[in-house]
């Protein structure tokens, strides 16, 4: 007789899991059971949550279809918090089945048992405690609904074992085979909302238009977004804490990258405009505030379009309309007249920060080579993972992408995503898939190559080592004890061994000089085939 | 001009602390200066909150000294959360500092930021949420007072970073200088208690006296625990999840070890006696439910004696006393007459399944040998770190330790806390210290070895490889489909290069079959100066 936990999965294969990422504990075991009776759903196994979750969230952000993933109750929910956390901020759609305890023992502080509820709350979207398994699939349906809304996140089912393992007497319930309606969200702008921003835009006034990722999650609408843009006049950025950086090709004369994410910094760009539109972003959302706190929006007009009402800010002189983002770009683009040319430079003499100048280049010796050689011998299919951190901003100097969903970054700020992320994506085996990381991200993120090693994975991963987090070290310019007690030396990473270990080919090398240094190796690290590595060892 | 965390530091180092363990980020900057600044105290850098928050837990567990924990915020929360749960049942003496984004910040949902109280609540004993400088000063002693007072764990403060590196205009305040007082607790137990349990030990009915780790903090109580146990011809037991086994030497004929977890087990066990005495345990906490519920209490009396209430049970024919454990057990053995004898086997034909039973021992081929020439080998005087999971049994039929303070055992059930106490009880450089560990548990708390080689500390770390979740394999012992989903296998995990790769030697042999093998890995294992590693492969 078939227990809760068999049709949990024939549920899901149902709605097309194929799969399940996990690292199990005893919680799981009626789980586990229920995976060795059945041969739709595979179960990955990560060595660490960090991997698990961060492999399920890869693949999430590429598909954008819902990945599952299998938590070991209280141990194994706190492992994976920090890669939930980076989820929440990139809104990739995972399913947990957080394992819970025997429920008969919950009054008696049992081994492995905690009020998993109020420690996942703050980290998801929502979740549901099962203590009835009446309530499991009926639970399950309204977690799939959820995860299918934009913006979407990771959401909880909290399942403990007793309640997997019981037989399932009510197999009749017409529920276990009704498929669950896609959900389809309504709230379209009206024609006067969209005429009255039309006239906004065509207003002769600077425009900054700061697009978020979640404006963006569909790359259908980058043509329409085009067209707003253009025929606005606006300066187009990306958000500062974007993690999609495809939505106008970099050629488009518009477009000037990402915004920074230092308040003064932020405010000094945003500075000459009369007018921000925001589409889907927290374009308020900064790293650090300075001593002299320079709100840039004082001078200016702010419009935000999203459809939470979470994302929207309080500045003063701010209009906020709750709309689908899709069918407000959309809209708007179809009320537009046809024949727009692209007019750059809203603002005259604005400093790019983000493209490159020559002057910056050689900062660091040697850097600012390496970053260019790696962004042109990235092929513009190659899917590119970038958790690089202290490199990031020469990366992106660089690395210009053209194509819709072949750059995503690390999102929320923990550490170990990057690896378990491009692993994930290799399961679509779709496009090449490298992941550019630090010494220290990947310390936290290595053991999804084990992983990758099992399943022969073609994922690329290049190491950037520079002995230590360099990213604190670049905020404390001159502060060489402090700089002492960030070092990730004496001993230095081995990595050769290291990742051999897991069964992984290495190369390493310091940075390559000349061109065909680089060449060299990559033509290696590209062209094997399961997972490789490339750490390449800044000089200190 | 000195600031709050240069302050913070001085108050520590006036406190007697030496070091703080962390993993540093952005939040963590001004407590990096401000260590940067001084030398009382030093910071040990981990490459992950596993490892730093593993290490520190080691040590507060030898030293019953409150230890110092760095975390970075959101982020290093998470990953700092298995260890703190562990922590939380092993009443560990810690002081989490978490770092914080700027409070000024904190409407606009920074990056790094999230409400870290929520989270970390559920998991410390209090945690103090700063968001006045004026309150550091006050909620830090508050804190200290609550570390000091037994049963202790961890608690936390969190830290924004604008408030840390804020300066000091009130450096007059006399609380800076005021030494904390001990808390001394007064909770004795009255003389008609005392007399009233002593009357209650001299019944000639079959009694049970459980001990828990919190009746046996101090091991000064020992000599009185055993009058206690003799007098009353107590059969004796550590508590299901005891995690310090050494209140009564394994020589001592009422000792019968650790009770089982296992509820049908721990039922069987218990079902003889007429009288259970529970002295700072929760005897009622068990692992797995089993389907017929057979409570073991409903045919005896139970008298419980703690000094936390939230460890009283609600089982019917229950008297509880809170008091201090310590002055309860010293009062009782003061007034009872001299001279008690040992009389064993308050119960006759108790079945003892902790003690070696031959017929048992060769279960798996050669695995019982192995266990026992490993018990054999370990000096009196070494400290055994115990994360062997599905090897524990095993281990502890063989290892009989007679010495106070010279084995802990994982608490609590997140795997990958062995390595990094271990290393972290080096810190004390007392006795010898081994950590034994199975497969599943060191890939969890590998970078502690990373500190081991920093530090050159002589951890001797065993891992016992099965090649997966044995524990969970041996929860199902017919269902090769489900053991298949649990192995650690294709890749084998390689260990000689992973952890060359951290600096650290590793021995790797297969089960040893005659004892000069065993020696002669043993020999040189042992007498490395720095770390060392033996991986031990058992056969499948």
């Amino acid at each position: 007789m078939a227990n809760y936990a068999d049709y949990l999965l024939m549920w899901l294969t149902r709605q097309g899991v194929t799969r399940i990422f996990g690292n199990p504990g005893t919680t799981e075991l009626p789980l586990i059971e229920a995976l060795a009776r059945q041969s739709q759903i595979e179960y990955v196994l990560g060595l660490h949550e960090t991997a698990v979750c961060a492999m399920a969230d890869g693949l999430a952000r590429l598909t954008r279809h819902i990945q599952v993933v299998s938590l070991h109750a209280a141990p194994g929910l706190a492992n994976a918090e920090a890669m939930i956390y980076n989820a929440a901020f990139s809104h990739s759609p995972l399913l947990l089945l957080i394992g819970q305890q025997d429920t008969r023992l919950s009054y008696e502080r049992p081994f492995l048992g905690a009020d998993l509820k109020d420690r996942i709350k703050p980290l998801v979207l929502d979740v549901w405690d099962i203590t009835d398994p009446d309530h499991l699939l009926r639970s399950l349906r309204q977690a799939w609904a959820r995860l299918q809304v934009e913006p979407s996140g990771p959401v909880a089912l909290i399942l403990p074992m007793n309640i997997l393992s019981q037989s399932v007497e009510n197999n009749e319930d017409p529920l276990w085979q009704a498929p669950v309606v896609p959900v389809r969200t309504t709230n379209q702008p009206s024609q006067e909302i969209i005429e009255e921003f039309v006239s906004l835009l065509a207003r002769p006034i600077p425009k900054a238009l700061v697009i978020g990722d979640r404006a963006v999650t569909n790359p259908e609408v980058l043509p329409a977004l085009f067209r707003v843009a253009h025929y606005g006049h606006c300066d187009v950025f990306s958000e500062p804490f974007a993690t999609q950086l495809t939505f106008l090709p970099w050629n488009d004369g518009c477009y000037y990258g990402r915004l920074p994410r230092q308040e003064k910094d932020l405010a000094r760009r945003l500075a000459p405009y009369r007018h921000v539109i925001g589409l889907g972003t927290e374009m308020f959302r900064v790293f650090t505030r300075d001593e002299d706190h320079l709100p840039w929006w004082d001078q200016a007009q702010v419009t935000q379009v999203d459809s939470d009402v979470r994302y929207f800010h309080y500045a003063p002189g701010t209009t906020s309309i709750l709309s689908s983002l899709d069918a407000f770009i959309i809209g708007v683009a179809n009320d537009l007249p046809d024949g727009i040319p692209c007019e750059p430079r809203a603002v005259s003499g604005i400093q790019d920060l983000t493209r490159p100048r020559a002057e910056e280049w050689e900062t660091r010796d040697g850097t600012e080579q390496f970053w260019s050689s790696l962004a042109s011998w990235i092929s513009p299919d190659m899917i590119v993972v970038d958790e690089s951190i202290s490199g990031q901003n020469a990366l992106l100097r660089h690395l210009q992408r053209q194509e819709p969903k072949t750059y995503y970054a690390q999102a929320g700020g923990s550490l170990g995503w990057g690896i378990g992320a491009a692993v994930g994506m290799c399961f679509d085996q779709g496009k090449p898939v490298i992941a550019i990381v630090g010494d220290g991200s990947a310390l936290f993120g290595l053991y999804a190559l084990w992983t990758a090693a099992q399943y022969q994975l073609p994922v690329r991963v290049l190491i950037y080592d520079n002995h230590g987090y360099q990213i604190l070290k670049d905020q404390l310019p001159d502060n060489p004890r402090a700089h002492s007690l960030l070092d990730i030396r004496g001993p230095t990473i081995r990595w050769q061994p290291l990742l051999a270990g897991l069964s992984c080919p290495v190369f390493e090398s310091e940075l390559p000089k000349e061109p065909w240094e680089f060449e060299k190796v990559w033509q290696q690290f590209i062209s094997q085939r399961g997972p490789s590595v490339w750490v390449v060892h800044e000089k200190i």
